[in-house]
């Protein structure tokens, strides 16, 4: 199984009124984690889609652990593995820097469309030898 | 078990470049309807946050059926209900308003914090009385 | 000139940890208001972009004179014109509901681009009688 | 006058469906640009606000020459300066990493608040020596 990590910092814009990184913007955080992973392997989310292909997340299981805030930095680890023909499970979870501490833990189900239908995963291009 | 219904817009910047409103921008919109749901209620969620009380998400579980795109009107229904003593249950969804299809399903755990700790639901302003 | 105005409330998620809106939230705002402005003449911000035709901001002058904050019901008044052949002004403003004082004052420029190139206004679907 | 330099990346939510970064982000980009700057003189903005002290904007100008989009590195370069007893300017650009190509211009006007009055630049924790 493949992994990834991306260590970002807290930016002040995230933070909502009560000082903490919003619920929100974690899905962010999340998505950015994906994207760079993906392109890692060749896989390009912003390319897919001129080709007519769009990676969708079908479902998110997140739990909040500790809250981010101001000028945190934090890593954000990915996995990724095939379910069945038509899923991608990321399993992604978020620590802070400074103590390890686990922020967030989720599960994103993602799946390829093609002129509105499902196309099996190892059909998308850099996908081929996903396990 | 009460519930409130919250009817928006799609606005074009909450669209990513695949032309549908980003995964995230639903969580805001979820939060949004929360908070107006509490509001009727008589609890602010930024006045509580003021007088040290915080509520906040412990978990997500949120299933994509459709995509919202530019204009789009939608409806965000929202039921709530207490879970033990210390967490709210959220059932939220989201239908487009013109042919009702289900776009989102949501299921949110909300707690209450008070300097750092959790504290019963019933403790806070305005919860006195849920079921 | 035209003149359209739009009602808008302050959602939580909009505020940083100042517990006020934060300055990027207004351009989301005025473009909101614009691109419902838009849409009343027939202007489709999504669809121009399919046809290949997008309309881009070129600069953006804002005065912050109040903070909103959470809550806060607004009004978002907008006028627009013709300046020269490839620039359309819009002059917008946000008044705070409840006291009709003045939030924000902005003098946004907007410009057709089709093929990587500035095209007439005039020759943009729906702009074709704009003065 | 002093600088300060921050290298960033495009994130694909921050993409709006025209396929290009929002106008509305840029003033995201600019200000953690700011806050980055600041920290480095032992400015920190959240720290300020818990001690009743908020810096806040009170004007922007921005041109937008070029457009950002998915993957895109970019640099933001700041300066700042103080204008009269109350006021600091930030002169901003952006530039694309892959050509230098100037992607946005921007001069931001920022004021210190207290107990809602504005106060002298210079008795802000960390502004005393601002030229």
């Amino acid at each position: 199984m493949k992994e990834h990590e991306l260590r970002l910092t807290v930016r002040d814009y995230e933070c909502d009124l009560q000082g903490i990184v919003n619920n929100a913007v974690y899905l962010n955080y999340l998505e950015h984690a994906r994207h760079t992973f993906l392109l890692k392997d060749g896989i390009d989310f912003a390319k897919l889609h001129k080709q007519g292909v769009d990676l969708v997340v079908s479902r998110i299981e997140i739990d909040y652990k500790q809250s981010l805030s101001s000028g945190d930095e934090f890593i954000v680890t990915s996995s990724m593995h095939k379910e069945g023909h038509l899923r991608v499970i990321f399993n992604q979870k978020i620590n802070r820097a400074l103590d390890n501490k686990l922020v967030v833990n989720a599960k994103v189900i993602g799946v390829g469309i093609k002129g509105g239908r499902p196309i099996r995963v190892t059909d998308i291009e850099g996908f081929k030898d996903i396990e």
